[in-house]
């Protein structure tokens, strides 16, 4: 069957409609907040506005601060804390993005040069380390030790998910529960943390503010599910995307897991090959896809994906309807279904 | 006339005792603040302890913590907030070193192999941003916003001076202001922030606070110009300590300011040889600091650290005598003298 049933044009165009949508009920708070990343990036060093302006000017959909404007929108919240938050969110990311591109030595990102490819690992961690603190400022501004402590542990485990990967790449040997370890804390934490600062701000009961959290969690490890299976997608190789580079770097994802596990031992012996002594030849990245094909492993992947999308569903279950609200359900499927 | 007339042994030993008498003087704390960074390193991924207690164990004299630990019993404070912030001062700190380390692509780091070069460059930037964001946890425990806004910015400056670094690095037109706005920035904003914590702490007045900031602003400065003076000192060579090392990287410190603007053309060709064009042969390194020699580079570096230390002196004047002050006093010709 098709790796890629889950990922057809048609329904990714709709989660994309839905990413869409929800921007658009948030339009007004992002302008704030890109103005706002546009200037708290201000720094008399030149290097700094230059390389931070390149990766978030570099854009991506700003979800993980939309997710902050909706979130303070879905709790009825009247104020503008939010937006100077939902930057920091962005600053935290882009650090992260810059830490990580220079530690995964990768040449890409978004399709474009990576930072650091044009301007070097050095000014990538230091720029990183600059928009870091530039963030803790922002909420120190803010006033609220709330907010703090949930970015400050939000950073902290982030790190430690980073960490932990490194621990598992090339090694065969990692389990389902140790990958969804690792994308819990590098990626859903941030979007977990994202989500609870809308209720935060707009002083919801603490049961709302988890249910935020939860949201924002569960949608976050869908999130990187898929993202890690589009790194083998045949429709992202036919859309001309660069696919392969966890492979290339031995990155053990939930695909490699299931196939490894359900493969044979001259399956397995594959995988050692090429992901654990990085032993890699021409037509590997193709078998490995084949080898995936074969025992369901992206399939089953999204459904694990599915499985927490449906998570966050129920976990919004308690706030009103509104059309945030539904945006905000919507968008569970543009992050399970996209194939962009 | 010997570059190494303010660094001989002798009156460095008479330096060394004084930071101990210093270190003897706060003991007590500085037991809970060692404590409380091996503790507060605790992460279930273990390569985290194992790599920051790699580098935090690996010792240095604990300055920047004393200081605030100093500082804080100058300040008559009777509490105990001043050994979780001085190990959060501690952290930030290593992170630095961390993150330092790998962008210097450095081997050696108080002669031991360096973390990078142990670990990896990817686990050290990880730890760093690791470590950062635990200070900002024990911070955001502590509670003071006004804790948070000086480290905060105190970090975000640190991050500025390391790229304003970079950008000076391999440049031989480097002023001398723009050396000094790098070390303000990179080393001695710690300083001062580590020394102000003491008087937020002990709650005294904001003249208090400013004094304390001066203090350690101008201790830095002193600080970092002496270790660049450290690094072509002929009396390291002798105790068989590395040197060359920011000559060999092309870091354009007071000592090659001061030598290329004294210089002929001559001089100046050579500088940009070694300094811009990295072209560097054997006894270069050796007329490098003839050259200083020549031109009292050296030396008149050493005596712009006795300009800040006076400086520093002086910002301690308003507080009453005691034996912390004048061992606070004594630690100012430790780091103006030190030749270790």
């Amino acid at each position: 069957m098709a790796v890629v049933a889950n990922l057809d044009p048609k329904r990714s165009n709709a989660g994309s409609d839905a990413l869409e949508a929800l921007i658009a009920l948030v339009a007004d708070d992002l302008n704030a907040v890109n103005e706002q990343i546009l200037s708290r990036m201000h720094s008399s060093v030149e290097l700094i506005p230059q390389l931070g302006g390149y990766i978030v000017a570099g854009g991506g959909k700003r979800l993980r601060p939309v997710l902050t404007l909706a979130a303070a929108q879905l709790c009825g919240y009247q104020g503008t804390r939010q937006t100077a938050l939902a930057a920091c969110v962005e600053f935290l990311h882009t650090a992260t993005l810059l830490h990580d591109d220079v530690v995964d030595e990768s040449d890409l990102r978004r399709g474009q040069a990576s930072a650091n490819a044009v301007f070097g690992n050095k000014a990538s961690v230091l720029v990183g380390d600059f928009l870091f603190a530039r963030a803790f400022q922002i909420m120190v501004e803010d006033g609220s030790l709330d907010v703090l402590r949930i970015l400050c542990t939000a950073s902290a485990v982030i790190a430690e998910g980073e960490v932990l990967q490194l621990t598992t790449t090339n090694d065969t040997d990692t389990t389902e529960e140790a990958y969804l370890e690792v994308i819990k804390a590098k990626t859903a934490e941030l979007f977990a943390a994202a989500c609870e600062l809308g209720g935060i701000v707009a002083d919801r009961p603490a049961v709302e503010q988890a249910a935020l959290r939860s949201y924002g969690m569960n949608l976050g490890i869908a999130f990187q599910l898929v993202d890690d299976v589009l790194d083998y997608s045949a429709v992202q190789a036919r859309l001309g995307k660069t696919i392969g580079d966890d492979f290339r770097e031995g990155k053990i994802n939930l695909p490699v897991v299931l196939a490894f596990r359900r493969g044979d031992e001259e399956e397995r012996q594959f995988w050692r090959r090429t992901m654990e002594d990085l032993d890699q030849r021409d037509g590997d990245l193709e078998h490995a896809i084949a080898l995936m094909t074969r025992h369901n492993a992206l399939h089953d992947s999204v459904e694990r994906a599915r499985h927490y999308g449906a998570v966050a569903r129920d976990a919004l279950e308690m706030f009103p309807n509104s059309r945030i609200k539904h945006a905000l359900l919507d968008v569970i499927d543009f992050v399970v279904s996209r194939d962009f």
